[in-house]
């Protein structure tokens, strides 16, 4: 048993993406939300694929995004998730491995494939997404090593995973475990539509269990009611010991039971080319910085540094080194 | 059963390339040629696997890059080769179909998995390719169907298949098939290793079988056994009806049986950024054009219009309507 500590232990659904580009007749056919997520079943997977162009496959998920930067970041990161066993789960095994990730779920010996994202790009660099689960649902409490929560300085966990019965009691008991050893856990709302199908039940896992809470605008407002994003960080105090909203170019705030509100600066990308994975990319870098310590401030300006070179080219992986590129701007 | 014509039909190996970033020490680890292509088995495809890092799986094999770009420019292209029953088998199927190319060969249903070209891109920007065959070695001559040869105005053999003795015959079989309709083959040799270790049977099979022959300059120097490029561009004169040699940025030239030869300027891209299938985009160009009646120079512009587009990108297949590209260029 490995017995090192863990800057960041994510919690996700183990995805391959497959990026294609789309017209809007596409989305239209399918019923795709323009720009969204929607959880899809294989028959739909099927006729969607069986529609889109021809593709690239990248590894993907939104928590194992933020795991590869915390990896890129020259932190050590764990990630739980399930993949089948199969040429896509083990493409997906591979890629997190390859960044020094811990990765040690064991994959479904059988059942459904391993989960496919749709990414359908529009001309108007707008993504629209199609989930296929498939294996990646399928995370239980038995594949939650309490060994491995108790070295993890923060457990992250994904939204979208929330609306799993069996993975929820996973996050539960994760919690507990986390809790139990002084260390802290971490939500990323994923997706307002999330918030919205899980509302009372996600309340009441924040309120008790969670010490980080991430959140976009739209998932914010969604959790707190509101239209009016002011507002929605007003009522954040107090919900839990840290709330960071994400608010794209205008940047972030971070919102501590106690204490100052901090603004973060957004970094513009040299050329914004594709902001998928911003959000994933600007957890990594928070929970990195808070992992080690940092304050508020040079946590928050990790995230936005993240994010920036994620946005900067296609795939919501980094494609440099974090490590470099935050050793420059002086932020580790 | 289809009726219509296809202008150009390829048998190659299919493949997925697996492609990521490396330094030196892995190429002399593995004993990777820097910028070749080794053959590989499945165990030293596992280990050369392990320890690249993160990568993008995209459909590949060269002739089927070729028919992608037939594909681009508006033609109608047809591929036999042979994918596993798997989810990469999948992949590569889709990624065909997806550009309107006829591809009914039948996956294998069991055996080895579906090819893979590990690509390792060093900072120098060359690729060193690892290629597992699996199933892809597995064409045999009953997937050759001689209805579908008859439809094809030029059926385009790749040299790397050439080393698999039932894919072989396969190839005699359809050259059989499209001589006797009157039909045009082509042959590309694929790299020099295959010529020099194919040296004999290659002559004969080019001399007695072969319309039209590509080579790019070191394949035309091991296959005419010379160091002098135009030595060889003067050997190849009379051994089949058209030979075609490219040169990258020193353009191509086109050697028919009778008449002058015919020299073709490369197009420089707007950016060189990944020189990988640019003479499977060549060969593309030309054997469209030629199919569609076009004299030797325009054939020979349009294999340079469709490279010049493929290196100014990574991945080997077209990210723009070559069609549109050619129709602005006064080519099609």
């Amino acid at each position: 048993m490995p017995d090192h500590k863990l800057d960041v232990l994510g919690v996700g659904n183990a995805i391959v993406d497959v990026l294609a580009k789309a017209d809007d007749t596409l989305l239209k056919t399918h019923d795709i939300p323009k720009g969204g997520m929607i959880l899809i079943d294989e028959e739909q997977a099927t006729k969607i694929y069986a529609d889109m162009a021809a593709a690239v496959e990248i590894s993907g998920g939104s928590a194992a995004n933020s795991i590869a930067c915390v990896a890129s970041l020259g932190g050590k990161g764990g990630f739980v998730g399930k993949v089948a066993d199969d040429a896509l789960g083990e493409v997906f095994r591979h890629d997190l491995r390859a960044m020094g990730v811990e990765f040690d779920t064991k994959p479904m010996p059988d059942g459904p494939g391993t989960g496919r994202c749709l990414v359908n790009v529009t001309p108007d660099a707008q993504r629209s997404m199609s989930t296929y689960l498939g294996a990646a649902g399928f995370v239980t409490p038995d594949d939650i090593d309490p060994a491995q929560i108790k070295r993890a300085e923060i457990t992250f966990f994904e939204g979208y995973l929330f609306e799993q019965p069996d993975a929820r009691d996973g996050f539960l008991h994760a919690c507990e475990v986390a809790r139990d050893n002084g260390k802290r856990t971490a939500l990323t709302l994923s997706d307002a539509s999330v918030v919205e199908r899980q509302f009372e039940v996600l309340h009441d896992f924040i309120g008790a269990r969670v010490d980080i809470l991430l959140a976009n605008e739209d998932e914010a407002k969604a959790l707190f009611e509101t239209d009016d994003i002011d507002a929605a960080i007003e009522k954040a105090r107090g919900l839990c010991p840290l709330t960071a909203i994400t608010m794209s170019e205008k940047g972030s705030v971070l919102i501590p039971l106690d204490g100052d509100t901090v603004k973060v600066d957004a970094i513009g990308p040299d050329q914004l080319q594709d902001t998928t994975g911003a959000g994933d990319a600007y957890a990594a870098g928070l929970l990195f910085g808070l992992a080690k310590g940092a304050d508020l401030a040079k946590a928050g300006g990790l995230g936005s540094l993240c994010a920036s070179e994620v946005i900067s080219h296609f795939g919501a992986r980094p494609a440099q080194s974090l490590k470099a590129l935050a050793s420059n701007a002086g932020l580790l």
